[in-house]
């Protein structure tokens, strides 16, 4: 093993220490917390060293989770109308058996995690994405915005700029510029981030004139936010080869990872979770594009993994895999701000993985059948938009594969007031969309239904510039995860709102 | 009100904006947000816009937490053995009467946290610190370690200096250093900050030699961690004048508030949480010194409780008090970074602080109680200390009136092998003692006791230099809070090694 400071490097990956922050590097361990390992055998000493308060304290005895009962459920419609059996999971606080204590959970622990909870998340990343080199390499976070947010801090030095879809959550891509990073935007298509796109930015990158070459890619690649797209596997695997080539860290935020769709319509799975055969991981890893994780043998991926989307969102709880350079500076960052996540979640997540509880199967079994509700979901709403919207021949939208949104088309050229205002040889024409469609989502409201503007989403250069025109670009994005009735209600209201407005 | 960019001023305060860090200036409300507020009456329209998984999908139908019941617990200690009595709090999600349906609390919801919560939190703030003007601006925190780092974000730019006692909380010293952020120690004594010494810094700093005048003190008023001293109330009202005077923020840390004990030892209170009489805060508000908040008039106080103390440590739930210009920028801070905290630590404070749970009331009868019990441990290791230590002349330590800890002097001159270096005109004697103190801290764990070296928590001056000797002080930090057999075993242990030492 090499050594970087006092963190080893793992046997035969590469050295990335260099893609650490100014402030990553400057950043010192919690100096009671390194003391205390210096002294040998500490646990077994008389301690009157720190200011715990004792768990007989703690006003929580019990607590009792009631989850669905998954060998009985016969179907996840039955847990949907409220009349699905359950079960009760109880968690003790030193007074009965269960998977974690809450004498331990309630206590003050370590940035990563307590270990029976990372235990299972690494379990499931070898399940699902194959041993390699770091899938045992696991950090809780408090979701993936706390994860992602972390990792602009342990990789971003002021001045850097990180590649990105030029579509992306505007939740995370926000976040940074406040610390000096900057957004390049590389260019999508259905299929989302074009390889050549981004190998064309990074070798005609001029670091005179535009600073550092990008060092990180920030990438949503299954279910894409906004623009619903799912990174095929060649694609992915070009990707990485690109990294590899410029030396570029992917960061991989893929919290809808677990909501991939068949691509037909046509059939859909009934099973209720009760009902899903054993062999389910193998027929759910069968069924899902590999991820960047799976592919990584340098080291050089980050995966923030959650349960916001397959448990609920406010769980607040996720994890990062990677390298033990970066989980350690991670580790040490977690020390140095939000401390290690909240016990009530590590909690409630580790009775449910326990063996006696669903099990980590049992938990894919429950994503098999919401998988399968939200596919249903998936199709009503594209069936719906067919009828209502798709036949005018006014906008158009692509089945999504994955995630939880439609990336809906406008065909704008067609309205009666659009115009071409220019052309740029690099980014085609400018035109007045922008403002045809302020006045579309306008109408949308005024008719009653709430859609999100792709504009919000549009990633601008780094000089700040709409030169690329993206703003002029006519999307919208619209979720399939809402009930029935709203999705039937929704797509009508805006199918009748975009004839009112192209017969304006 | 005036207005500072998009946010307005209270009424009547000064306005405190140019304490805000570059960063904290720079970031950007998360862009989603702020084009739903411009969106009237968004609740009510058909919504296809939000990406958020609906609560029947939530594997959760029902939580029960198990809780002491106070009106029948007849004493803590029933508590303590596991004998005494519970209730039981429900929280349901969409299927039954609670304070915080599941249904709500485990969606996303605002950076700030629920309204139902912080409005508890409120109410104990003023109940506590008697309305003020920034008593009402309440976010909550995932505890004080994510609260004040985030406060140095929101006012540290590199190169700023803050001012901190000589001795402090190292896991919080330690944070901002990576940001550029440097401290300034200022002089204690046993009652704490000493507010000439910190107007002595503030009027002789020479801004061209060391940069820009301190714009910020933080501070543990109430059982300092580690000396354990509390801030008398006049000397709080000169270091608020000093700070009005310098226009200097004051950081008010204040998680050992509510573990304020009598003076005198002799008498414990034995009373149950269930007999506390009903005037329980107003009596709670005459045993403690008012805070800094309680103080402020100007807005200039940025006040963290949490209920890591009082309820269970890793909660990883407090909530921050301050003018709502700071309290903006802090909820855009958390959209951008950690999120509003977990939806579960809410449910759980949200049940127990509700009428239909403890209530307010119940909440403070419950410290109350937990209280005494930690006052009897005080008193308890005091006893210990007197006759295992205190008695052989080789170390003292001073009565603690609140807080976890005892902060204990060795008397090191009287070691054989003790001898001074040099003297230096501002800071006195340079000796041997930090070689003689790390020779005792190894012979005290070889004996069997664990305690912490004071040297962990001492600030270097911001050259980083030792100058100030405070490496050769003769200081341990020892915690009471644990059960009576580990003060016993712990502190008599030290007393032997202690003997030893000195018979060398």
């Amino acid at each position: 093993m090499a050594s970087t400071g006092n963190v080893e490097l793992q046997a035969g990956l590469p050295d990335l220490s260099h893609h650490l922050s100014q402030e990553a590097r400057d950043r010192l361990p919690n100096t009671m917390k390194v003391f205390l390992r210096t002294v040998e055998d500490a646990s077994q000493l008389v301690s009157l060293a720190n200011g715990d308060p004792h768990p007989t304290l703690y006003p929580i005895s019990q607590i009792d989770y009631h989850i669905p009962d998954l060998t009985s459920l016969d179907s996840l419609s039955s847990w949907l109308d409220h009349s699905g059996a359950t079960r009760k999971l109880s968690a003790f606080n030193g007074t009965g058996e269960c998977a974690l204590d809450l004498a331990v959970a309630m206590q003050y622990s370590t940035g990563l995690g307590l270990p029976v909870l990372r235990q299972r998340f690494s379990e499931i990343n070898e399940l699902l994405h194959s041993p390699r080199p770091c899938t045992q390499n696991v950090i809780l976070t408090l979701g993936n915005a706390d994860g992602m947010t972390k990792l602009y801090r342990l990789l971003g030095s002021p001045g850097d700029t990180f590649l990105v879809e030029e579509y992306s959550f505007c939740g995370l891509t926000n976040a940074p510029l406040a610390q000096g990073v900057k957004w390049q935007p590389i260019k999508i298509d259905h299929m989302g981030l074009i390889p050549e796109e981004m190998e064309g930015i990074l070798s005609s990158w001029d670091e005179g004139s535009m600073g550092r070459r990008p060092h990180v890619l920030y990438c949503i690649p299954t279910g894409q936010n906004p623009t619903g797209a799912t990174l095929p596997v060649e694609r992915r695997r070009a990707i990485y080869a690109i990294a590899q080539k410029y030396d570029v860290i992917i960061l991989e935020d893929d919290p809808y990872y677990f909501l991939q769709y068949k691509q037909e319509t046509s059939v859909v799975s009934t099973e209720s979770p009760g009902q899903v055969s054993p062999d389910v991981i193998s027929r759910f890893v069968k069924g899902t594009v590999p991820s960047f994780l799976s592919l990584d043998v340098d080291g050089r991926v980050i995966r923030c993994d959650s349960v916001s989307k397959t448990f609920a969102p406010n769980m607040r709880l996720g994890w990062i895999t990677c390298n033990q350079l970066f989980c350690r500076k991670l580790e040490i960052l977690t020390d140095n701000s939000t401390q290690h996540p909240h016990g009530l979640g590590q909690s409630l997540m580790a009775e449910v993985l326990a063996p006696t509880g669903w099990g980590v199967d049992g938990y894919i079994r429950w994503i098999w059948a919401m998988r399968n509700e939200y596919g249903r979901r998936r199709n009503i709403f594209f069936d719906i938009f067919q009828r209502e919207v798709g036949r005018h021949g006014y906008a158009a939208a692509t089945l999504p594969t994955a995630g939880m949104f439609f990336w809906v088309k406008v065909n704008i050229e067609k309205h009666p007031k659009y115009h071409v205002n220019d052309v740029s040889p690099k980014y085609g024409p400018k035109t007045n969309a922008k403002g045809l469609l302020d006045e579309l989502f306008g109408l949308c409201v005024a008719r009653g239904v709430l859609v999100m503007p792709g504009a919000l989403f549009a990633i601008q250069t780094p000089t700040g510039s709409s030169e690329n025109h993206i703003l002029d670009r006519p999307y919208f994005r619209m979720t399939f995860v809402g009930v029935d009735e709203t999705i039937e209600k929704g797509v009508t209201l805006f199918g009748k709102a975009l004839l009112e407005f192209f017969s304006a």
